[in-house]
């Protein structure tokens, strides 16, 4: 896979936490196989089996990463059963992850990416645990790839149907105009990361809209779009077009996400009050 | 920039936390520019917004990495304004960061940095976003100077007067032998660096004094100065020279911070009670 | 040391968390003595001074990296005090640490081990602080031993005894058949490692036993076990065979390490009710 000299790079996004040895070790066992390699952390506080989080993850990340980068991806609520483990070649890179819907952004918005099941043991750590697939089958047939001594072909056949999560993409609800979707992520200052996306809501700024989410006591509706924090009203919640691609909600100089209670997987409706 | 094949090192402290692929975007941004580069974190977990905590922790960990490092510090309240972005040529090393005062430590006390404003939009990414420069700007600047692609000086036009912050260095006040500081950082141990210098304060050991911090019930005094956490009884508050060049204080087999109530900014008073 | 072209690993474990510049700053002394460092962390969540936590990660951990590999691991309540620094040469790896018993597993489990003090201070930080000694001594010595500039024979002269702590193995009580252990790790999923190896209670999965740990009102007692987590009734607290190596404990769907309210060092029984 490599003709340059240029160090392979390998990314990791994980439910593991910090706190414990496993990404460590996971990293000793793709050094083994590929000393060059360049193992990046993505993340690894995605909330524990939060699927849709970590799907969110690695499709905000993958897209700022060269070609031939390799992805490992293990949210992982399913191993030790007979989930698959999956090998996927999109847009030039590289996506190693556990069949389980942690690929939806990835899988569902290329129909021409080639997957393979992970099948070829001869690729793996000699002793396969049933709680630590990360470390005993994906890192090494990760490294194996980086490496260049393994094809990706000879990881193992290719499969069809992904598993995708339903969640990933907000749906109409009769009568039109209100949207139900989900809240994909929260970050460090609180901001609330939808899954509407801005191209399909690029209507937002100039039409009226009304956006609903949290629960119980902590329940608030917004009707306000802002170009900018500087120009948000102390405490009021608004929505903006962030980095992300995706709508999202804030409080100026608060925690929106601490406000709201809500956090990833969390319900939110959109409901557009005139007509478009 | 580079002559020699040693890789370049490019480190990143900013104020994102670990539980978004935040800074996991900044390297791929940094790797497809720059493969061969060295990403070290120097932290990411400065409290959010701490633009003195940001300082704090650049100046303690600068001064340990080798000439040319590329330091990235994106504590960035204002991040979509009209805040200048600044690159920093600071005794052999290179400095990126919001003119916000982050550098204040850096440049406070080396009038000779040639500082320079980042204008030249070529070697920033196509579409800068308003809320992401550390992805946008400040990654693939470094990135450019680190793959010697680029030349400092075609990152923009030199400019004066960086935005200094005044809370970096204590202050006497009428009567003389009071002088007004604050908390740099806290620890994981609990221990409190204060921004009293000890070269400028180096008679603490010999003279005496009263160091007064935390507020309200949490508010506590010492007249202690101990050499090694050894020679403290338990329990008792006491001030000794650390790592950080700055006079620490602590409490032996206890976090000072916790039980003091206090953080990075909180106010610190400390009184000569004999003359010099 | 290296006769390849692979770039030396040098691995970090420490209790120094990661919301300040201590781990940076160690890099930084790293690179600007080995620039071509691969530099891995294990982990710099080990609960503080948690000198049995530590052990297990490193013993965790180490297995899984090349030969060569150099660990540094820093958790040093004694910094300061006269307490020895070490060089351990074992099964072609190299340990880096503290006199204190962080080496336990590692050097418990071989006495072929080479064992040296690190008493060559020409290879230290000109300035040696009596509280990092990770950024000042060890980073420097394991950094020049990576480059290849210096031997491992260089860095001091042989020494015997390292401190091994009593509580890495579980010990047998009278009457024959109770055995007194601890927990090693909790993790964030809330399993709890013990250190009852499975290869010396390889009869767990047929002999009936009760295992109790806890304390006060949560104090639980657990006679099954599982082989998969899918086994588990919900809420019911089980031993299993993890990818330790070492019994752990598990509540399916919740965490047990927050139910029984143990954490690294607390107590476990191990009773066996039958005979084996």
């Amino acid at each position: 896979m490599k003709t340059s000299r240029t160090p392979p790079i390998i990314t990791l996004t994980t439910d593991f936490g910090l706190s414990n040895h496993y990404v460590g070790v996971m990293k000793g066992v793709i050094l083994g196989i590929c000393p060059a390699a360049q193992i990046i952390d993505i993340t690894h506080e995605i909330p524990a089996y939060n699927i849709l989080a970590g799907a969110y993850a690695i499709q905000q990340a993958s897209g700022f990463f060269p070609a031939e980068t390799i992805h490992i991806v293990v949210i992982d609520p399913g191993v030790g059963t007979n989930r698959r483990g999956l090998l996927a070649d999109s847009r030039d890179q590289y996506f190693i992850a556990p069949d389980n819907g942690v690929l939806s952004f990835i899988l569902g918005s290329n129909p021409s990416a080639v997957i393979r099941e992970l099948t070829n043991s001869d690729l793996w750590l000699k002793r396969v645990s049933s709680t630590f697939h990360g470390r005993d089958i994906f890192a090494p047939v990760a490294a194996a790839i980086a490496a260049g001594t393994v094809k990706p072909k000879d990881a193992g056949a290719r499969v069809e149907a992904p598993i995708l999560l339903e969640s990933t993409q907000p749906h109409e609800t009769h009568p039109a105009g209100t949207w139900h979707g989900a809240v994909l992520s929260t970050d460090r200052f609180g901001n609330i990361i939808t899954n509407f996306p801005q191209e399909s809501f690029a209507a937002l700024p100039e039409r009226a809209f009304e956006i609903d989410l949290g629960t119980g006591v902590a329940r608030r509706k917004t009707q306000r779009f802002r170009t900018t924090f500087g120009d948000a009203k102390p405490s009021e919640l608004f929505a903006y077009f962030g980095s992300s691609g995706f709508i999202e909600l804030a409080i100026n100089q608060a925690s929106a996400a601490a406000r709201l209670g809500v956090s990833a997987g969390s319900p939110v409706t959109l409901r557009w009050t005139s007509r478009g």
